[in-house]
């Protein structure tokens, strides 16, 4: 296989869409439709369904079954769409992906979700039994902030080994060095690299990330395919300067967590009421204030 | 109420046992009473069902319906039972209440429990809805080495206002001052103070804490109950000769994690098969080796 089809679905700006819900945790397809054929209309790489900004974390496995279905009905082949299949439980996450794949998933994509802190080898045997249970691509999804489960260098490795696991999802670099990060892990591995954390998407992109996650992406993706595409063609200035407009979101999402923010702006583009699974709650009028401002220009010219 | 039966059932030795499952989740009531049975007989302060060391998290509804049936119906009010009922969606969690409470628990005890990282506010509210939903005395479950959720003091203040609220289980503090921070927590709160981490025991004991929820206990529990009760005697030097003899058992736990081994411990009393719940993994022949040499002198005399 050659690295190009090896990569795939796992290249350039994939959408991570919010699945919209109500208090039961019951999965509302209808809006879940209404948000991904935006994204099939603006043209994004891949649909991200089901990762954490789509709350897979707080659904049944039955819901998480209706979503695909719905996405994959929607969808039609437009996008590729890669599903989350993330639980505690081996077991489980080894029904999500048998789950997705017959449902009509292109690609899964799954966390070391855990509850006692698993170790090296623990994750490694996980990722086997999930990704074998499933002939589909797979992308490996490294969330310490939600998982707090450290990958090692060590571990990428061999997982890069398991045949379907085709792509690695990291979060930003802590000392910002992505570039230095792409070379050691591409010295190491043969996986398509991509990131998450939509403020550095730019520098992620221009140091030539095969691909970024986008939590943005999921609800407005047309300014996040603008910056994806100039950073990738090595239009440096222009996607720095594109990206500065959205510097006043990018400090919402860190003040608030991205997920709650996404709530508030599915509410003000008039796409939806659902609210954030319950631990979670809704922003406050101010914080939605400051998110709104942030976006006001975005929001003009949706 | 007066202090003491605030505290009632949060004082004095809790043990906190495995809930010995099949690869398929499955609860093995009948190894799970053999335990109870135990604990029981070395007359335990309280017993903590369903707790970490009860993988309460990798259990479904049911079988923790299940669970709790089995050790209502075996303990039979012979010592308190204090039942966890932590879960990643505040509504499955007042779900897990009432069904301890309709099930014959005498307490609950939650940990905050997320993937997207709460808020101090929507752990108060989750905190909220929960011990709302049923009458029984609650014990606040601090357990930022599975949830890596932190408290704050004024999160716990606000906590220990609400009626039910009685309790809470802390980790040991990290930098050791065990005193001064229960005197910090009885400066702002009335709660019944207690700790894990079993190699803290003594000093917590020594300390003054109210509680000890110990993973050892929940298997072996007469070496620790000697330990509490000579420490809440306030006989230190005895209590730390008892506790010297743990040491090399107290490494394997910061080694492997407590869990692991007492899946080890739960094989060679001879008192069942289980494995813990996967991605966890049985530990390997060079560890089994470790832990039994350093219970060797326990075992002896079971």
């Amino acid at each position: 296989m050659n690295i190009a089809a090896r990569h795939h679905p796992f290249h350039g700006m994939s959408a991570f869409p919010l699945t919209p819900a109500d208090a039961a945790g019951r999965v509302d397809a209808q809006t879940l439709s209404l948000l991904l054929e935006r994204l099939c209309e603006a043209q994004v790489d891949s649909i991200g369904l089901l990762g954490s900004t789509g709350t897979y974390a707080y659904l049944t496995r039955e819901e998480r079954r209706r979503a695909v279905a719905a996405a994959v009905e929607c969808v039609g082949g437009r996008v590729p769409l890669i599903v989350g299949v993330g639980a505690l439980r081996t077991d489980d996450a080894v029904d999500l992906a048998r789950d997705a794949e017959t449902s009509g998933a292109d690609a899964l994509l799954m966390a070391p979700v855990s509850y006692t802190p698993l170790t090296q080898n623990e994750a490694f045997e996980h990722y086997r039994a999930v990704a074998s249970a499933s002939a589909l691509p797979f992308c490996v999804y490294n969330n310490p902030g939600t998982t707090h489960f450290t990958f090692g260098i060590e571990l990428l490795e061999r997982l890069s080994h398991l045949p379907t696991i085709r792509a690695v999802k990291m979060p930003l670099p802590a000392g910002g060095d992505i570039a230095g990060e792409l070379a050691a892990l591409r010295e190491r591995t043969d996986l398509a690299i991509g990131y998450s954390g939509d403020w550095g998407m730019v520098e992620a992109m221009l140091a030539g990330a095969d691909a970024f996650y986008s939590v943005l992406g999921g609800l407005l993706p047309y300014p996040m395919l603008a910056i994806a595409r100039t950073a990738s063609a090595g239009e440096a200035q222009e996607a720095r300067r594109l990206d500065d407009l959205l510097q006043p979101l990018w400090n919402t999402f860190k003040a608030y967590g991205s997920l709650r923010v996404m709530y508030v702006l599915l509410e003000a583009l008039g796409l939806g009421q659902a609210q954030p699974p319950r631990p979670l709650l809704p922003l406050d009028a101010r914080a939605r204030s400051e998110i709104l401002a942030a976006v006001d220009s975005l929001l003009s010219d949706r």
